[in-house]
């Protein structure tokens, strides 16, 4: 089922503010949720959304709190999120440090307690948008054992780089695990097909493509094996020393996620043409590599949202009826 | 066997007094070259020496050439190597981001046209020493596929994330390829022994775990499959419009690597009592997940090097006969 973007918007404004957002919050918060389902990460647009507003229920995320400074060094900030929504403070910190690189070249914002921020290449098209390079990050709930343990004490700590294009910017959108929990349910539940590629290992500890044998043992595969490991635990090291916030270690003491800790650095491209014909130049180049299989292309990070954005403004957004409907009865 | 380190660098500084260097930069040469072998990175320490000098004799590198700042905008600099040493190049450009990060709290280098930085860790090393968060990358002549295609058109362009701590800095020092060529034929020649993990794809477009077979249809696998593709493709884009200098497509162009374009990043870390607890926390909490085989540890990215180099400092480092032979030669 397809919905026109402006209803998606518009309904998910509405039950934001029976739940005590702003007029201007909840406008904010429901075009960003919009803007996820939209460029087909419906993961983290419509299909949270329920998940969102049970959390403002609840108390985890205070519609209203705002972000607050906690210490500045030169172009380096440190932002408390007071527990606000994720995407709104995400939004505000990476706003910053556009603002540090349009005027110093580049910028650093780390912001501790905060929120889910969703998807996380939203804050990378945000920044390309604005003619930066970004890169940000969050730490997660531990969801991935380190390489050698059998136990999760990692987050699949979403990285995002993104490089600002005239005929569409490249944005890098990835998260440590090979593939999410919810992608893994999501072939469990389709008869429990197995995986394109191996993500991870069932309880007898081999490599597997057996979607529920995975989600048993909970040993999900980082990517690149200890390499993704290596990366998950710098990156949660990063996110904690820079906001002096909660680490993947703490967050994962309460069972609901809350008060993750964030970090948004831009860097500001020169703007001339050399830049804009060796960015041209590096993506042609890779797309004369033979394809794989006759029919298939190759793809830089961010090509298909600008497909999927473009059918979803034309034909409306790809919804799940079930949860559309739950989201019309809030 | 082993050779005192002092040994391998005394031979070092001598070769390269030999082929134009001057004293201090023989000297500042020969160092990183011992390091690299002594912390157990022997295909950029001593195995790579001989290469660098054929390199030097060739005219690829210049061994007095000195880098000179092309742009500077606030703390973001870019800076010409003149094809100089990749070490020599490199630690200046890294200096350069120290400096920025203790007065501004972060800075960036970009550098085009130099060469080689041979182990892309000892950067990372150097930020840490002087007490700073490092990230640092480099693009390299294309040598992986990109995710759906048979030609090699991405670099493994190594990332390096470092994270200063008193009992031992974290050192991320990851290339993008799942096992370098180095390390495939490493196997091959070794009876070809199946890789621990799927290294690439054969000719057939089987996962496999044959190195002679990978590297026969040079479809070394990415990191994470797909999502190291991309992030390749990112780390490129970066490099070539951070410094202006060549991509991976243009540094392909001619079979030997020159020419290549690096990054350099340092972030100030808060020097407290809260930052140094959350790293033993995050690391301490990692290695709680039990170990996946009974015997076996779970290590944090930097840690097996302390040891390696204790053990290099004590007993020697360790060396390649045939490759020692040889420089003691030159």
């Amino acid at each position: 089922m397809r919905v026109p973007f402006e209803i998606l918007q518009a309904e998910f404004k509405r039950v934001l503010l029976k739940v005590n957002f702003t007029e201007e919050k909840a406008e904010q918060c429901a075009t960003t949720f919009a803007e996820n389902s939209r460029d087909g990460v419906y993961t983290h647009g419509l299909n949270r959304f329920p998940v969102f507003v049970e959390f403002v229920k609840d108390g985890l995320v205070k519609p209203n709190a705002e972000p607050t400074l906690e210490r500045g060094f030169g172009t380096l900030e440190q932002w408390n999120g007071n527990l606000g929504p994720g995407i709104l403070n995400a939004q505000f910190c990476m706003q910053r440090a556009i603002s540090f690189a349009q005027e110093h070249g580049i910028g650093c914002v780390a912001l501790k307690n905060t929120n889910h921020w969703m998807r996380a290449g939203a804050y990378g098209w945000q920044a390309a948008e604005a003619g930066m390079i970004g890169i940000c990050f969050t730490n997660t709930i531990a969801n991935l054992p380190p390489w050698g343990g059998l136990d999760p004490r990692l987050g699949n700590n979403p990285l995002v780089i993104a490089v600002p294009r005239a005929g569409g910017h490249v944005v890098l959108d990835m998260a440590i695990s090979q593939y999410s929990v919810g992608k893994l349910n999501q072939y469990k539940n389709n008869g429990n097909e197995a995986l394109p590629l191996p993500g991870g290992y069932d309880k007898a500890g081999n490599l597997s493509t057996d979607a529920a044998a995975i989600l048993e043992s909970k040993r999900l595969l980082p990517v690149g094996f200890w390499k993704g490991s290596g990366l998950s635990l710098v990156l949660d090291l990063l996110a904690t020393v820079l906001s002096q916030g909660n680490s993947t270690a703490k967050i994962t003491e309460s069972e609901r996620e809350s008060g993750v800790s964030q970090v948004f650095i831009c860097i500001k491209p020169e703007n001339n043409h050399a830049t804009a014909t060796a960015i041209e130049e590096i993506i042609a180049y890779t797309k004369t590599s033979s394809p794989e299989q006759e029919g298939t292309g190759i793809y830089y990070p961010g090509e298909n949202t600008l497909r999927t954005r473009e059918k979803s403004m034309k034909e409306g957004v790809l919804v799940d009826e079930r949860i559309w409907n739950k989201v019309l009865s809030l």
